[in-house]
């Protein structure tokens, strides 16, 4: 099989043809049509195994992940997702592993309803680069900036699970079988919040998906808005799974450093939070205040009153 | 340095302020403003460090190329280049080496007049994946399926010199030094024909870069179009450099299977060639016909009357 062929059969993955696709896989460039009235997002991302993934990871994992965190992106912008382009790096032809990455693919791909309108293969260490393509109406402007001193810190959801889940799949922290499930679920297969972001058009003053980690994301925040944040450890909200670790030093690591949970995080105005909640909550999110903005820069968090300490802020690649 | 300071310092370039770029660098996703009446036409592609180019190419190069490769696909489809996004992995962080990329990719990137709007770094063997974005009008509609029988092959340059240029930085290819310049030169930064594939806007039948080769890109054309093609060798342009070579065996696979020429093979109506010449020498280009499409399907070359063969059609990955 060839390139071009690998690419036909396994990526040409349509979600019932979206008329805003002139032209697909196939040609040199895809074209597309952009709606009157809306504004383009994307967001590149690659993972690369080993890295952002552990080697062993069934194909369909993979393509699920590399799709969500490159999705998640956008439900940042509160953008509309539309299509993606698909580069991808493989050490050798496996038919199984590309059908199962094939399965993977169409079912998230279905799911959020996008295309994948573009590809690219070669041989080498396996690796996975994506574009995401999505609308954003012209009066919709989320972006990490726009963070005002006195305006609360929100979360979509539970923090921490996709680290726990890491841990599960290395061997390094034992639990029972349900509890392993839900964080191994939650680490491989996360579900970015579209319609949280989108939700929040008009209502948040900066958003950012929390994939870095927590006190990491809330820091770029901090860091684009030019303003501090405080947050409080016992409103950071855990999945009932989370609440079972004993090992507390171990938890609190993975909920505020361990990434890759996709959840939202942003600022709103303490005025607007019912109003935040009320649209979140019908689209099946939530709306956890964790923390408030400053006007001193830096981003604390007490615990019982007292300031926590951290080694790390997240993970970074350098 | 950590990821987001590399990408702040050496991949936000930025040429002279395009007012699409309502987001660039910087946040999840870059936000971005296609005009009314255009279409987005976007194309991927990744080169892996051994695979696309030599491991000891200096980065400066590297980046022109990455970025020359990606235009090259919105000549293909006569776009107007607007915008890309990098993602790269790096095996460590090398001043010297991200700063002499950075030189190359501000100098193409300027030529261009287009923007890096988002980028993405992490740690792992050398690859540059980047995706190009450019406008079409809605009236334009280029791509490898329109070719009809009796119409004319055309190239818009010489080919041959890129795959010549890679067999002398090989040390394959003894030539000399002012040759061996000519030929490294259209190896190591060619210029994507971009004018050339605005100029054939509402022309040319079918377009392609050639990029695998050009047989193989012929080929393209012809399965995508459902037609034949028969080419004659006599009438494929070659280089003054490409003149001198002797090895006539070597010369014939560089300039039928060599690829990376990123000149443009299209199509045209001979009824309109006269009028496409003059379209394209108005920007500097050559429109040179190498032959005819025909009713039966495959590629044939002639040399003399006689059908040449060939033991490989263009490079293939898998």
């Amino acid at each position: 099989m060839n390139e071009f062929e690998i690419i036909d059969r396994y990526f040409a993955v349509d979600s019932g043809k979206r008329k805003d696709v002139l032209k697909g896989i196939g040609d040199d460039c895809a074209l597309l049509k952009v709606p009157r009235g809306q504004r383009l997002a994307v967001s590149m991302d690659t993972l690369i195994s080993g890295v952002h993934f552990l080697p062993e990871t069934n194909a369909a994992d993979v393509a699920h992940k590399a799709v969500a965190v490159n999705l998640s992106d956008l439900s940042a912008a509160g953008a509309e997702p539309a299509w993606i382009t698909l580069s991808m790096t493989l050490p050798e032809y496996n038919e199984d592993w590309l059908e199962s990455f094939h399965i993977g693919l169409k079912r998230i791909v279905n799911f959020f309803g996008v295309q994948v309108v573009g590809g690219d293969t070669c041989r080498g260490p396996l690796s996975i680069t994506i574009q995401a393509h999505g609308f954003v109406p012209e009066t919709v402007f989320h972006t990490r900036s726009g963070a005002q001193p006195g305006q609360l810190i929100c979360v979509t959801g539970p923090i921490g699970d996709a680290a726990l889940g890491l841990k599960v799949a290395q061997n390094e922290l034992q639990v029972p079988p349900n509890v392993a499930s839900q964080l191994l679920k939650k680490y491989f297969t996360p579900y970015p919040k579209i319609a949280a972001g989108i939700a929040l058009r008009g209502r948040a003053s900066a958003v950012i998906d929390i994939s870095d980690g927590l006190l990491a994301d809330v820091f770029h925040i901090s860091e684009s808005s030019n303003v501090g944040a405080l947050l409080r450890w016992d409103k950071i909200p855990l999945s009932a799974a989370a609440q079972t670790i004993d090992d507390k030093i171990l938890l609190k690591k993975a909920v505020l450093s361990g990434g890759d949970d996709y959840e939202l995080c942003f600022t709103v105005n303490e005025d607007d939070l019912e109003a935040t909640r009320h649209a979140l909550e019908t689209v099946g999110n939530e709306c956890i205040p964790i923390g408030r903005l400053t006007g001193k820069s830096g981003v604390k968090i007490l615990d019982n009153k007292q300031e926590m300490t951290f080694d790390e802020l997240g993970y970074t690649h350098f």
